[in-house]
């Protein structure tokens, strides 16, 4: 892992939380309950047309639960989410979400279809890892020179 | 900012949405829906007692709202979440979020009242920044060598 790494070195879930647009709210939210997960890809044909998180469920159903359970997820996901590739630069990746203040990313890979999903927890560990590494390799060459 | 900053180099979000213990669910809902926010710090004679994020609304009250609306906050917060003080590293901050996936820490002053909370996304740039001046000093030191 280094500056230099791009999404495919992370070690991406690729064992999705998914369904389709027509999945109702009720369905969605046992799906997040059951598996204790926080935001969900709604994929057609493999190909990602939304994501619903928990933050969707607090803004946009909480309040009106009993109205809202069987309407579908597609009305209130967020449509075509900003996604990157496999060979995109993790330090891309996080530019991205600290501008879009975004804490999932879609990731597709060469056909277009849904390959996994980043976390901002993903990418910290992945900087926690790289800052490490720089500070050692400063420390080293700070010794070369003296 | 470094490697080693403290809590007290962030750029602490102060004004701290915050509420008693025996506020309601659908109390609190309210504020997080009005100001757009995913968490709110329960505090009692500003020490901080709890806090109750979107991940507990969709976990503990989601699917039976109406049931729990009436209910009070302090039945479904995490209790006396893990805090940091103004002089703790960011580098342990970053390994207390990673251990304990937490998205957010409560900050408290010398006398143990609130003064802050720190979000996974205030990390995030900092960790962005730290990262960009150790490659620089890196390529500085380099240069220095050749």
């Amino acid at each position: 892992m280094d500056i230099q790494s791009t999404v495919a070195d992370l070690n991406l879930i690729t064992n999705i939380a998914q369904c389709g647009p027509d999945a109702t709210i009720a369905e969605v939210r046992e799906l997040l309950q059951g598996s204790k997960i926080g935001s969900i890809v709604i994929t057609e044909r493999k190909k990602v047309k939304g994501i619903f998180t928990e933050r969707d469920y607090l803004m946009k159903i909480a309040g009106h639960e009993t109205k809202k359970q069987g309407l579908l997820v597609s009305e209130f996901m967020t449509q075509n989410p900003k996604s990157v590739d496999l060979d995109t630069k993790i330090t891309d990746v996080l530019e991205l979400m600290i501008q879009g203040r975004f804490r999932h990313v879609v990731v597709n890979d060469k056909k277009g279809e849904l390959a996994g999903v980043v976390s901002i927890r993903d990418l910290m560990e992945f900087l926690q890892a790289t800052i490490n590494d720089l500070e050692k390799s400063l420390k080293d060459l700070a010794a070369c020179i003296v």
